[in-house]
């Protein structure tokens, strides 16, 4: 069994040497909260109860979810470690104060859902699920609404649902058939089917609320004739208490690869009732508001993998014994050398400590950005919100897709450290690969992504927030490039920097002529853009440990492993991004030439 | 559900056009007997059996085998389908005549498996163990031993195994602890435990003969002192009938990530009746003589992953909409365009094509050159054996290691054209993926073979077979240098080739100075070699493709998408090994700098 230990130094390595969120709270409403002890206490709390609660519950969580006539068994565990999470009053931690929250900055809310999500993904994948709903109900419902419905939401009492995908459809939402018709009292009935429904249907909460994109009668076709709704499990009273059962019912459950601990349920809508939410046809502008923070969510999903697995590989890597180091013998008195003299184990141990660290940065980075969006939307300062969003926007397409590729690449390795034992169930590191897949899939596949980084984000975006981070990388090096410690890392990132510009320039002349051209770039664009942001992080990482070292020597070992990760990552991960430089500046000509019919014969 | 079909016209270009197996037969013992029609007939019966048979057993037997007392029942249909295959004759296909088999070449066996693996590769395993025992006791046991053993495994009657692992060692088999006593009487009582043996118990046969690793009383330690063993499941009386049962007894069977239906056995021996086969602590020189045919058996799982992988996404590629191509609608009747119209579903498809396709190549390449080792080993021509072997040494590494890893990544591709769809067990194709993961772990993993191909294969073996395999591409781009149809591919084959070379001398000279370089550089060294493998295999192909274009160009079709192929692999896969490149030659320092202790704080 793998025991989740929370990653508290580099966390507070993150906040306190490189990210400075103390200064970056002073900034923020509701960082003023936000104190050191604050932090530090939420910090601890998080680490305990995602060690001590979450963490046994992740292997026995593999036995999965029971469906019996429209009810839903979760695991063993879980009830009562989600009651231990209303009463801590986690779920509503960065939630705005006027609705039952504490209005911690939604940073902390980041690292909190890390522990969790690292400690137990398929647990955190039922209150992860209500913050999509929150967001919605907070950013686009009527105030009734949100005393209805955001507040028992925000305390945890109650859960919620983002459904979306139905059998026809889940990337092409304009392909969505669910019928909202007015019940002539303000209310709709939606009657329709929804599929992948995670956390449909549970036992954790008496109500849930799910959030339903559905066509009005009137609507227009496609995308432009999607509204949103709130359609409850119960019908609301008057008083907030639960009335009759409103007709939407878990038809079944499915049978996966992995999470087998998350519900993932077939919801059918028979006339339910439910409550428009947002402007009519409006349904997927809304969706999307918060899809940046939706997505950083789920590039969690690869952080986490890549810890977890790290945290499950290195004790192997340490116990067991096989063979003898190459350079010489280096524990004579033992039958055999640790896996871990062998270069190759490093070789995999420290990828995965590089994915895990590196990702964890972005993540934070990102995290610093949702904070301050979050600020310009209660100043309600729609500019800044745009300005800060459009920032955002262009880096969650890369740390959701290549960080979840990534991690699921590090839930490997991990396999790999432990040989053929990798493979037997009991290890627990099998489990991290089959959960982690989906990670890939869900929120919109890594082509998807990758469309959205390279086709909106860039293009459309005429190469703004492409520039905008360029510049901030640009910065970094003019600041560090005379300093010898960090010289070789620091020519590196210029290199790639200026590669990453030119190939970005050639693709946008090339796609003037061939449309096709974006599809084909796109996969190769993302990941070269993942390496790159990530040396970006690394360097950075590598520079506050410079400075630390140089300030408190006695702390020295924690940095100069920070330090040799980073190195590390400029050896021997970053030289991948070459291959993808190649293929994303090639012509679409080899993708397309070959006819459909003649893919096989 | 996936349905295997046999990818016929691929096997006879590759038979046909690229290999020439027709003259290749004429030079090989046993190989008048495969002429044109025995061959079709082979394939045909073999694509009916794999098709009809065994591709409906294959999502089926994810239910997985049952353990009782000692007992193991495999999944429904698993043993009606072995006995067609027993019916049939497939087992002693490629066996000698004498002992009861059909004495055709080894190859004709390794495209039987390819098929059979590919529908079913689960099921494939029981037969496919045997293969291992038979092989063992071909050219190690005594007269009387293949006449007891190696008949009824050769007709299928009775399966066998290898029982090498233990639970304290796989690889590091020096640290195998099981005894062997003399009883006296020329037997010996072998007891200890071993882990992880495929078909070490089941009921498709009514007798399994074990192969079995272990230490006699007075043997030197280490790897110089294991001796092997058959141990009968029952013993045999004189007369060949089944006698008493022998203390050797399944204790459990593993839950594991994938290949449900294949048993895992964990192995008791508890003073078992066994008999030395070879001689006294050569049981490891013993189990190498056919490694290299056992590392090509596994390779064909990549192949299989990656083909089966393939027939899986390609119809939903076909049939699934999704939003509409970037170039402009294609198909403006139906309310959205097929998948396939997407340059990246396009990228995907062709990765998964290209490395079927490739490594299918690459295998029947391998195959042919097993044909010609067996054929110096009837003739007694050891010094031609040794020779061939050396060959086959090189490469079998890399298809090992390189084609499990790229089948793997097919299958992960397959999952990915399917979106959220493909982690639901339902369409089988996260199965794939669940069932091809161990194929990097077992007969050795990636890393593993990656120090066979680099510190045995190449450094001690002091290039001498990198450069014969080197020559062998050489001939080629000299014979075709001048085409200008060939000329992008040559040209980049040259260039990738010269680096190979470099990249191998600078490692050599780097790893003088420092032995870690060797396993530092290992596995990128061996992902750069199997890219670089892959072209040549390309660009024979493509050459095949365009000589048959200019016979009969009314068959065009076939063999442009063949050369399209062969294009995509050239310019969106062979760059990857552009990184493997850069790596492979860095110095060990970013690995060995870190203190064990420094990994995690």
């Amino acid at each position: 069994m793998i025991q989740y230990k929370a990653p508290i130094k580099d966390i507070q390595f993150l906040m306190n040497d490189v990210f400075d969120f103390q200064q970056h709270y002073q900034q923020i409403p509701g960082g003023e909260e936000a104190t050191p002890d604050m932090v530090d206490a939420i910090l601890g709390e998080a680490a305990r109860f995602s060690e001590e609660v979450l963490s046994p519950l992740y292997q026995t969580g593999d036995d999965g979810c029971v469906f019996n006539d429209g009810d839903v068994t979760t695991p063993k565990g879980f009830r009562e470690a989600y009651g231990q999470y209303v009463e801590g009053g986690w779920q509503g931690m960065s939630a705005p104060v006027e609705y039952g929250g504490q209005g911690l900055p939604l940073s902390l809310g980041v690292i909190k859902s890390e522990m969790i999500g690292t400690a137990n993904w398929v647990w955190g994948m039922y209150p992860g699920l209500s913050l999509g709903a929150m967001n919605t109900i907070y950013m686009h419902g009527s105030e009734e609404q949100k005393q209805t419905y955001l507040v028992p939401l925000t305390e945890g009492r109650w859960t919620g649902t983002m459904c979306l995908t139905e059998p026809q459809c889940g990337t092409d939402l304009g392909q969505v058939k669910t019928k909202a018709v007015p019940n002539g009292d303000g209310s709709y009935a939606i009657s329709g089917t929804k599929i992948f429904i995670s956390s449909g249907e549970h036992d954790l909460t008496e109500q849930i609320v799910h959030i339903v994109l559905a066509r009005l009668p009137d609507a227009p076709k496609g995308t432009k004739g999607i509204s949103l709704f709130i359609v409850p499990k119960f019908n609301v009273n008057q008083d907030g208490s639960l009335g009759d059962r409103n007709p939407v019912v878990c038809g079944s459950i499915e049978e996966k690869m992995g999470i087998h601990g998350s519900s993932t349920c077939m919801m059918n809508f028979d006339g339910a009732k439910g409550f428009l939410i947002g402007p009519k046809n409006k349904g997927l502008m809304c969706m999307f508001t918060f899809m940046n923070t939706a997505r950083i969510g789920t590039s969690i999903q690869g952080v986490g993998a890549a810890e977890l697995s790290f945290q499950g590989a290195l004790p192997y890597a340490r116990e067991r014994r096989s063979m003898r180091s190459l350079s010489g013998t280096k524990q004579p008195e033992k039958i055999a050398d640790a896996l871990i003299v062998h270069p190759d184990v490093r070789r995999m141990l420290l990828t995965q400590k590089a994915i895990a660290e590196g990702g964890r940065a972005m993540l934070y980075y990102a995290a610093q950005l949702a904070d301050h969006m979050m600020a310009a939307h209660s100043r309600d300062d729609q500019a800044e919100y745009d300005r800060i969003d459009d920032k955002l926007g262009f880096l969650t397409p890369v740390l959701k897709a290549f960080l979840t590729e990534l991690g699921y690449e590090a839930a490997n390795q991990g396999v790999q450290v432990y040989g053929g034992h990798g493979f037997i169930k009991e290890w627990g590191m099998e489990q991290i690969i089959r959960d982690t897949q989906i990670a890939k899939l869900y929120e919109g596949t890594t082509g998807v992504q990758a469309l959205d980084l390279l086709g909106r984000k860039v293009l459309l975006g005429k190469l703004k927030s492409f520039n905008e981070f360029h510049t901030v990388v640009k910065d970094f090096i003019k600041q560090h490039q005379n300093r010898s410690d960090m010289k070789p890392m620091i020519k590196q990132l210029k290199r790639y920097l200026l590669r990453w510009r030119l190939g970005t320039l050639r693709i946008a002349f090339m796609a003037r002529k061939d449309r096709d051209m974006v599809g084909a770039a796109s996969v190769d664009y993302l990941m070269f853009s993942g390496y790159v942001m990530m040396a970006y992080f690394w360097a950075r990482m590598a520079d506050s440990a410079y400075s630390a070292i140089s300030r408190d020597p006695s702390q020295a070992d924690f940095y100069r492993a920070k330090i040799h990760t980073a190195e590390f990552y400029f050896d021997r991960m970053l030289p991948r991004a070459k291959g993808h430089a190649k293929m994303m500046v090639k012509p679409a000509r080899t993708l397309m030439q070959m006819s459909e019919d003649h893919f096989s014969f």
